[in-house]
């Protein structure tokens, strides 16, 4: 599992394990205890390319048409908050809800990456929450508003390895201990080669970038004072907490 | 008029005027020949926000209702392109489309800036083609996929100063010499400042972010060969050229 830390004003990454932090220094390496590390989101993407309706139970619960093909939207980078961090409950909404999801982290700049070829591209697989202002989604046409309010893209905790096989990982939400979202990522409409395929024929992918490969059944809300976590199996779990806007 | 710039190698930005660029150095500055210069996007955004419909011609031509609030969208960074750069035709589209607008470029990092305050995070303006797939955006209930394709975000030549007044400018296209778009930023529905306190109020603006501010009626399509060109009154004229996919 791949992290990205930081101490003593330094920013690196290292492999996590057992509450150590190696870090590879090229010649040697260093062991931190994971306690002494400041935590960052693993990744700083460019862009954060979402997919939505991907779970053929969720746009059933949605009461919206299965696409036939991917459906993309963008979040912002500055929506990018951190395992342990706050998502923060707008003003502005009265209806904050999680959506569980696999997210594949880009590991070089490519495009026209064809599906069988996809795994040559991917860094790793983390876990994403889809933080989504669910009265605002559907007020407006374009989904943007609604989810890219700051911390509303919490990622992490790490990096799992690209050659992770994600055909069939359970991936659940709980809020506050109580399990909301149980599904597996053998449930996806269209699977991790065919996104990078879609997606990477319209855009150059880049290092870093987050691809969020949609939500299973199972969304509802959030409120002050919960604390919410993806876990997605041989990944890790991600946790947040929720907090009022000051 | 601020540009950035590439020479021998080194990325810096510059004063240009009279086919000269004047690069301050600190002490001293430099003056090259524009001629010489590799000139490149005025700006690298972490987040380009585009505003839908705001020009209430433009929606009425589309058939769609009056926001209310600001419809907002995003388009990848990686779909940047340079003035005199190509917008590449994607073999996934059949239909192609100009959009003029008037781009905000942000000049420091915010959130929650109140209206009245606004010119305080302004950095200053500049031309943007809001380069859309329509065929694919009538098809898709995201924008997303129409409007993230590598080079759909032409952007440029400068960014003209934040004093200047963009309330009543003319914006035009023209595409091979031929007039096809032709309005004033004084037909917004929601003007600068508005869009600044609405979209700050959402999420992070940094540095170097780009708000689109939407276009006016006349939209229409470009085919492989046209060159289309954005002018805004006192800001200057965005050209490129369509071109082929590999």
């Amino acid at each position: 599992m791949i992290g990205r830390f930081k101490y003593d004003g330094e920013i690196f990454n290292g492999v996590a394990s057992d509450g150590r932090v190696i870090v590879d220094r090229g010649l040697y390496s260093d062991t931190f205890m994971l306690s002494e590390l400041e935590l960052l989101p693993p990744t700083q993407p460019s862009k954060i390319v979402c997919v939505g309706l991907n779970y053929i139970d969720h746009a059933r619960e949605l009461s919206m048409p299965i696409p036939k093909n991917p459906l993309l939207f963008l979040k912002p980078p500055s929506a990018v908050t951190v395992h342990l961090g706050n998502i923060v409950y707008p003003g502005k909404t009265r209806q904050v809800e999680y959506e569980a999801e696999l997210a594949v982290i880009i590991g070089k700049r490519c495009k026209n990456i064809r599906a069988a070829d996809a795994g040559s591209v991917i860094m790793g697989y983390t876990c994403f929450n889809d933080v989504t202002a669910r009265d605002l989604q559907k007020k407006d046409t374009q989904w943007t508003r609604a989810k890219s309010f700051d911390t509303f893209a919490p990622v992490g905790p790490y990096i799992a390895d690209a050659g992770l096989d994600v055909g069939d990982l359970l991936i659940k939400t709980r809020v506050n201990g109580k399990l909301r979202q149980e599904s597996s990522t053998s449930n996806l409409i269209f699977d991790v080669p065919d996104l990078i395929e879609f997606i990477s024929g319209i855009m150059t992918l880049e290092c870093g970038d987050i691809i969020a490969t949609g939500t299973p059944p199972g969304v509802g809300e959030l409120f002050v004072g919960d604390e919410v976590e993806i876990e997605i199996e041989n990944i890790g779990i991600l946790k947040n907490f929720v907090v009022r806007e000051d």
